[in-house]
């Protein structure tokens, strides 16, 4: 484990992370708000220590992919502590869990909430609280094309890495070149979102603050009744956004490069749209015996589009709807949004893999000598894919389970806690019941709140980033390889 | 397909049926009961229809992979359905559904029951509900040992099958062998059950129910009140032999061949009584808030006992305890008992493949270049077995889900929903909530008990053999044999 150059990244997270926080201070200086001087407090201590981090250069620029995934699981865990500080010295979140469970709320773009009331937070804390999610969202683009290619998890192939290697140097320049053209796009249509949202009357702080809810795939609003008093063309126009949010960043990329075909023929993004347009339609149904067709259908899809790319912004709450179309909700925060989007959830393409891998045994009973590989986009999915989603969904399935039982030492409701988990797992942002649209976390206890950050980075990360860390194997290496550095120093210095 | 091999199988199933439900009627003339005409009536029907189907040799005896999975799963759907008439012929249960509900609810030893009053049916009827259980808790064993392996998607491997060839004459004398030393076990425990039940005070048909109930994992009981009324020392001896049955049968098999140490030594076997263990302690802690310590432990034994092996026996309703509580025993639904045992839910051994799938990737990124199998009582698991867990598991969880979402379309609430599912697919009995213990499935519409039924069933199969029925490839095959072989007669006779 090389150690020295996970520091010297996280140290480099934390400038960026100082960087970042200027931004609401010049928010508190717009709007006179006093707060900022916190926020600017937190940059310098972010820049110290920053510097502090990547003072010493690393012996070595070995990297291998455990040093890749330790350094993103340790980098959201410092980006959250450090982003917590302000609301926490401000006091206008007295408890430092409460503040963190707002902040690794904010940058795995959950958007769960502890706060009862968001209304009387200041403009700059709102500011910061709804950045994080437009800066966690970016940071998964990064993330999803840097690290998951390396571990053959994932689908997402726009680099077309021929198996990467082992050393920084090698990946950087191809990572450098794609994450600009991701970021084009995210900022692109970031731009486009908050254009469309002023054209229907929001302010440029309003519209700022939902496009970067959007964008994250976050759910942080500002006002308390989430987007409920907001006019249809704005909840249409958030609606569309979300979704968009939601499709793979392949599409978009093909799409810039002149090749639409392509991008509609992707099978994820088609399955996508299926699963919407079959939630929305059910819900629909539903809704109508209550209220009108424009209603219905305008409320039914802000809702699907909302849960299933995990943003969780709300017009209605859902806690009330009949049980079919709550139970619709609960599945879609399960299949959440595209693979190589800033959505969570296990994924579309996922779940294709999946549903792929039992039509193929029952396939394999009947012809038993076919050898058939499993197809995505008509290309056969390497054997790795298929193992790897398998142990991502043990692995989910066995995280949910545990968290479950762990918040029921609370002995409130089973869905409750289900859904809870379920919400903040596939960093999606509301549950049912207890923790529905319209109420929030702030009641649970500071140990399940934990449970519930715990779960929010590991659904964030793709789990096994964050589950390494818990890996007592990484640590022996980590003390090991320190305490023989020791001594063959203390061995130098005998001779 | 050779679908003759599969129609003679089935008749050779109605036969045997046949001879089973005489037992019934020995019964009623015991208790002098005038229902015992309809078990009678029946299993004249099922001796005639058994002969039809064996009437007519088949033309070759090829029994492939697929042939021996049809002909499991529809033996199981015959046999219910057959075992439903005397119910519904005799208007003690007076709707099919409902009937058909209970048997397949039995012969999947299930135990979830649409009855609200049991205590109205004649003996006759309630030894035939407990009866299937037994019988299907037999039927279970030899499933297990001739089709599953087949599969490879199992641990049971006491027939050490080295790849059972394609016929069936080859495969019969070692299963046939085996099967007989796993129903002198069967048989052989379940007499030590009922003396000690009546030691404890029980009348012999009492006895005998109770053990049907217990041997068959199964759950239905003859009073309404389950066990509660029963004295603390029936209540420890039902706990025990619950428990006994849910273990591997191969440590049985060890034991009966005098290696004792082997059985001991069962990775499975340990971390299934581990888990009952650490269940027991947890909700033991708990109940003692209410009740005695004497009380609380034989309580929470006995419902940790009924729902890990599946049962479904109830002491107390479990469904008013802690949710910490009756989270432990939703989790315990689905871990389930041993791989090899009459129990149902995901089994033991399979959560254990699934953990050491998740460890053996953490570990796989410290140490890429390790190339370690997954062990099982120290021998290198098959990859085989890992992927057929691992596809086990993504069926389990696709069909539970959709499962979950048709039976949502009734509006009742999720954890209703949830548990009435949990607790027929995983073939244990009583859910939580409107399902719970003290409750039943009656007021279910006809449409959500069709569900369940295929729950049960599935759920009992191991999943495949019941969703190939489901598969058009099957049908079509089936079908353009059979022109085939018209054709092929008309071309005969033209000649």
């Amino acid at each position: 484990m090389n150690s020295s150059i996970v520091r010297i990244i996280i140290g480099q997270v934390l400038k960026v992370e100082a960087a970042l926080l200027l931004l609401p201070c010049i928010t508190a200086l717009v709007y006179q708000e006093k707060v900022g001087i916190y926020y600017l407090i937190t940059a310098a201590a972010c820049l110290a220590v920053g510097f502090i981090f990547t003072f010493r250069k690393s012996r070595n620029d070995v990297f291998y992919l455990k040093e890749g995934l330790v350094a993103t699981s340790l980098s959201w865990v410092v980006l959250s502590i450090f982003g917590a500080v302000p609301f926490y010295i401000s006091r206008e979140i007295p408890s430092f869990v409460d503040a963190l469970f707002e902040t690794v709320s904010g940058f795995t773009t959950t958007g769960s909430s502890i706060l009862t009331d968001v209304e009387v937070l200041s403009r700059t804390a709102l500011f910061w609280r709804s950045f994080t999610h437009w800066v966690g969202g970016m940071g998964v683009l990064v993330f999803l094309l840097a690290i998951i290619p390396l571990s053959g998890g994932s689908n997402f192939n726009l680099m077309k890495a021929e198996s990467p290697g082992p050393s920084v140097g090698k990946l950087v320049p191809k990572v450098a070149y794609t994450a600009r053209i991701l970021y084009v796009i995210y900022f692109g249509i970031s731009v486009i979102e908050t254009i469309l949202l002023m054209a229907g009357g929001m302010t440029f702080y309003e519209a700022l603050l939902t496009t970067f809810g959007t964008a994250g795939t976050g759910g942080f609003g500002f006002l308390n009744s989430s987007m409920g008093s907001f006019s249809p063309y704005l909840q249409w126009v958030i609606t569309i956004f979300m979704i968009l949010f939601g499709v793979n960043f392949n599409a978009y990329y093909f799409i810039l490069f002149r090749k639409v075909k392509k991008a509609f023929q992707m099978e994820e993004v088609r399955a996508y749209f299926l699963i919407i347009l079959i939630a929305v339609a059910a819900i629909t149904g539903d809704l109508v015996r209550t209220m009108n067709f424009s209603n219905a259908i305008r409320t039914s899809a802000f809702q699907v589009g909302s849960i299933i790319t995990t943003t969780g912004f709300s017009t209605a709450d859902f806690n009330t709807w009949s049980q079919t179309s709550r139970t619709i909700l609960v599945l879609l925060m399960f299949i959440g949004a595209c693979a190589g989007s800033t959505g969570g959830g296990i994924k579309v393409s996922r779940i294709l893999v999946l549903i792929k891998t039992v039509f193929k045994e029952l396939n394999s009973f009947l012809h038993p000598k076919s050898i058939k590989k499993i197809k995505m986009d008509d290309k056969p999915i390497e054997h790795e894919v298929v193992r790897a989603t398998n142990v991502y969904f043990c692995s989910y399935m066995i995280i949910f389970a545990f968290s479950v039982l762990l918040i029921s030492l609370e002995n409130y409701d089973l869905t409750t806690n289900f859904t809870a988990v379920a919400a903040t797992f596939n960093n999606i942002g509301p549950g049912l019941e207890l923790v529905g649209p319209a109420a929030n976390f702030s009641f649970l206890n500071a140990f399940s709140k934990c449970i519930l950050i715990f779960d929010m980075l590991a659904g964030r990360l793709e789990l096994f980033p964050l589950l390494i860390l818990f890996h007592p194997g990484l640590w022996k290496e980590v003390f090991t390889r320190k305490r023989k550095i020791i001594e063959s120093r203390n061995l130098d210095r005998k001779k």
